[in-house]
């Protein structure tokens, strides 16, 4: 049994607790908060071992009630490898938490990508992170475009690929986040940060994005386009698709038209907080002009890096193989819809 | 067992589908639909047998390979009690169809209140509904209402009751609902018609209320001022409400300020699809000025009538008393955060 | 001619700048502003002189190539009155510079109201403010509901007012601003701050507020509540608010639902930046209920102190009489629709 | 004087109108409207002759006191030109109308382009007007496109156009539009209808669109590729585009991030409305890596397919050159920021 413990118990956090809950191979030693809040309250109630993330504040967990089983640093001790679901920037200020303890650490997709040997996406570089030290789970962004992109450039080839991301402005429990309403090119210069960030995946690769934020909560949505070395049909290019595992196609007359209508799917289907861990394509949208494929897809920021989180924690202590790994997280979670 | 059939699968029906189904004491014959869209598959999913709404449609349903058990007058045929979650307005074309097989029938806030011979609402006048042919569950606005002032006019005495509901523009997969970027007085002219629904509820009630629209989904908020017969102190309100079992109160330093906040803790909390049964009472917002009584409620519109109509189905056939029935549904759903 | 020095050049500054501009009996000495952003060239472009507000920073503006006619404390000796319009609790930290020259300051309704002898309302306690040296104009929603509440009073007497705010998350250019899809309430301890901030113009008033933050950005609503000693026909209160100048009727058939076509109309009407200085009653809505009146107003925040700004000149000056400042203001600007 | 009709009066009728009183060799013969709603009693503030565009309604506005001056067949019968601004497809129906007083009439976006002999862009083919019937200008996103693309095509030559349109849900007025919280594909299909919409102007050109939809009111984003046939340094890029007179460039560090703060820019301006006729392209968006120019820009809806439709009318009737009446036009209105 690999113990895992993860440092930050937010939106990414939680979900990771849970995750690793369900795991055969995978034991939750605890989580680390730095306040009693209502997400305190829950993991009592699901039986997580609370600790302290800033040892000072042992007091207000104490005076709300809330049990602690210690602080980060016991957390640490403890497990075989930490999962830092922080927010961008502390993860970095963490590092040497990890180092001190000699604790191999999974950072997220805020942190730049020099604070870990290796930039992390399941489908296209599992076994790069093997016995690292560090390892960054790239954005929700990118993990959903090096799943797209894997398979196209291992098939087709990718000429180029230019893609424009229409962010949420915030999750849905952000209320200080804006805009309210209003289109933003963010960031406002040419091309976005987005591309290189997909680039620490696949270096080689072309590819120039753009990114806007828009007042919506619920998931971001990619308008895709890539230049394909080769000139496939648009249904050659979905049956490919199709045997992704990670991504999900939004049947055509299922009268899905949106983020809300998949996330109500997705709570039909009786999935955790109405999770979509999977890209969501419009399989209406794949269409080839040429050789250039363009198509929709929809990306839950919330969850799509949770299964490779996972992934990342077999990877860096070398316990599965990709395709085991893969296939297991899959299973434990119910990946597929 | 009394056999339960769902007349109408969206947002109410779905959800009464599956609560029907964790009672102990009910069995879901099965739910009628119109289409066979993503919540038709989800229904199969689930193994509810589905009955098409328009037998000319029957045709759909085969080309979609989504299989039908019959036809909607099949499933009034073969069940004991129906609750229908259809659109407004459609119920009032069903009822002639429940007179047909002379099946009691639950009919839903949207339809006029003369549609039924009584208004029901568990906590407030459970065993009128006894016996009765039809029953009306009352809105979710007005279920929200009656839940907090029933306890209040029995202990204090109601005065007036003045309130101010903020209305969600539409449901989070209602795309086509605006207003994107407006508050709107709706209806414009005063007092609104919710004042009268709560009436159906409590004939004697000096209520008066007014209604807006804003461009959010995921609750209704209702600003609320009840002038009191007598002056309790805030304290006492507060476990007078305390000792109701659909009332919850957001607790003080959760730091829940909204809705988005609120659910995420209730999927935080393994709710299906998140959802909040309860009125959702900020704790901190109760407050008495001389004899005027203040708080703020939310209410999620797509879950809080579901227990509701739970209870009308044991009221309308007798099958339980009020206590037993509000004790079971409660226990069996899991009210109560 | 009154030389009037504004401090602080954003929203209410370029407004309270233009209709400076626009008086018969007033001149503009120039506009403090503290960055050279697009405002300060359309300050520029309006031919106004400008003033670094921050001398550490007219590099800034020199780089920018904006030319400025001083610093801040020339813009102040220069001046018979400044009317400061900077951001909440910058007035404070701005007063004693107003002092040191001995020159009579305007401050806003963001900062508390201890900052100025008087708190002020046109309508409402003009004369109080004749020789202050300082004079606080009280916020968008206490001079709406300062405007209603003062014929109200002075005609039936009110027993009691209950407010519900409905307020805009931001104006339309802070996009940095939420929540993006939530109604929150703000505060969530009730009754709100707003009520005792009224009382700093009618200090016997019976008020109690409650108020909320939604996801708009044009226009607070208010849904109004006013107990009254004396029950007149709706009518009659009708006829008597309608006789006020600053009160607008919306009309009824004129199809103006909410704040977007109430803005439509203003800029079909000419206004500059859609501006509506008055508020907006909804006629339909005014109702009396025994002895409880009700109607919905929308307050323009961006706006509707602008004139009583104007006024406040007039009277910390005693250049004019309350009717004489009133009917000049309404008159150069063009209240009335 | 070109005597000319303008045939509804909504949110681009309305302007219309208004910038036909502007030009020198124009005069407004009135203005055809259904209902006599707010915008019916700008009109007659204005000045303008109000004509019923359904005769059996003329009842309605001698009921509201609104006054006519004929019925459409009228305003048809004394105009040289008509401009229809009414809702998308009723165009189709009046074309017949003014077919039958053989009277040149200007068609709108909203419209089929086969309504008319021409599609018309005044930058792009302005000549292809001249002597026509029926002329269509192009939708608002396309004349947006038309006037990016001409200069980009003619210097550099086209090899193939990428665009993605972020578009606003609703106008500001428009609050049963939504989506409140939701970004949608829209046409979920792909490439949209709006590349082909633009190859009415420029039959040759290869271009791809992808549309969608999110809860903004107040302009479109476009977010824009365009592989050239060479390779332009950005800079040049940028002054070329600069010499567009309908182009406007977002000055860097303006401090302006999106739609909001722009509108507010053209408001503190004193643009009419606000309305933003041009192109706004922010400048440090644009950029060029190998062949492949990027650049977003924010487009007005309501407004910048104003000059195209006075630039129309001259060129349907040949009184005027295309540099002509573009320099007329803009000069008349105040284009250029
Ligand atoms: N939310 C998303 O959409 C999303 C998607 C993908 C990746 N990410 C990345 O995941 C990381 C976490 O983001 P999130 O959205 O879960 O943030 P979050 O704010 O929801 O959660 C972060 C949690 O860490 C806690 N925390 C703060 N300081 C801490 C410290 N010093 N030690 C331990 N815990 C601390 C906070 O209390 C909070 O519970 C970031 O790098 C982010 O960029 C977020
Ligand atoms: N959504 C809410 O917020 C809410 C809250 C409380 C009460 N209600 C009330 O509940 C009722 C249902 O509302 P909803 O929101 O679930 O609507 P919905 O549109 O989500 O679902 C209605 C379902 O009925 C089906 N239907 C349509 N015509 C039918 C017919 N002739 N026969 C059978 N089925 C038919 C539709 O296909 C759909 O699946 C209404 O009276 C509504 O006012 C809704
Ligand atoms: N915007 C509204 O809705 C509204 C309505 C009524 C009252 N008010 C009140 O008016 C005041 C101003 O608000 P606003 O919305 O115009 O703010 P704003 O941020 O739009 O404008 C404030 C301006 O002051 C400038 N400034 C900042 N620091 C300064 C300094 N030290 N000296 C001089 N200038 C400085 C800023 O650069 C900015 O241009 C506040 O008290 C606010 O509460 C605002
Ligand atoms: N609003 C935009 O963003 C926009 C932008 C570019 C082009 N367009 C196009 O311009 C056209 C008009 O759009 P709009 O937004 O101004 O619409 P609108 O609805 O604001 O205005 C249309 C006007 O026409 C009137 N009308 C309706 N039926 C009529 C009839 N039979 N005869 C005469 N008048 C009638 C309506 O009362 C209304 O006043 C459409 O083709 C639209 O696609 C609109």
């Amino acid at each position: 049994m690999l113990k895992v413990g993860v440092n930050g118990y937010g939106t990414i956090g939680k979900r990771v607790a849970d995750a690793v809950c369900a795991q055969p191979d995978m034991e939750l030693v605890g989580v680390a908060k730095t306040r009693p809040n209502f997400e305190a309250e829950t993991a009592v109630r699901n039986g997580y071992s609370l600790y302290a993330a800033l040892p000072e504040r042992v007091d207000q967990f104490d005076d709300a009630g809330v049990p602690l089983a210690g602080v980060v640093d016991d957390l640490v001790a403890e497990s075989d490898v930490v999962v830092d679901t922080t927010p961008s920037g502390i993860g970095a200020q963490n590092r040497e938490l990890y180092e001190r303890h000699d604790t191999p650490a999974i950072f997220q997709g805020g942190e730049d990508a020099d604070i870990a040997d290796v930039s992390f996406n399941a489908r296209a570089n599992y076994d790069e992170a093997t016995g690292a030290q560090f390892v960054r789970t790239v954005s929700c962004n990118t993990t959903g475009l090096s799943r797209l992109l894997a398979p196209l450039d291992e098939t087709y080839g990718v000429k180029k690929a230019r893609v424009t991301l229409v962010r949420r402005g915030g999750d849905p429990g952000q209320t200080g986040r804006g805009p309210i309403n209003d289109i933003l090119p963010d960031p406002v210069t040419l091309p976005s940060h987005h591309g290189p960030d997909v680039q620490t995946i696949f270096p080689e690769l072309n590819i120039d994005t753009l990114g806007l934020k828009v007042p919506a909560t619920l998931m971001h949505t990619h308008s895709v386009n890539v230049t394909l070395e080769s000139t496939p049909a648009a249904e050659e290019v979905r049956d490919l698709l199709a045997g992704e595992s990670r991504l999900f196609f939004v049947p055509k007359h299922a009268g899905i038209d949106g983020a809300g209508k998949l996330k109500e799917f997705a709570m039909d289907a009786g999935r955790p907080r109405g999770d979509l861990w999977e890209n969501c394509i419009w399989e209406e949208s794949i269409a080839v002009q040429d050789d250039d494929l363009y198509l929709f897809q929809a990306i839950h920021q919330e969850s799509d890096v949770i299964p490779e989180n996972i992934d990342a924690v077999r990877a860096i202590t070398g316990s599965a193989s990709k395709e085991e790994s893969i296939a297991l997280t899959n299973e434990s979670l119910g990946v597929g819809l």
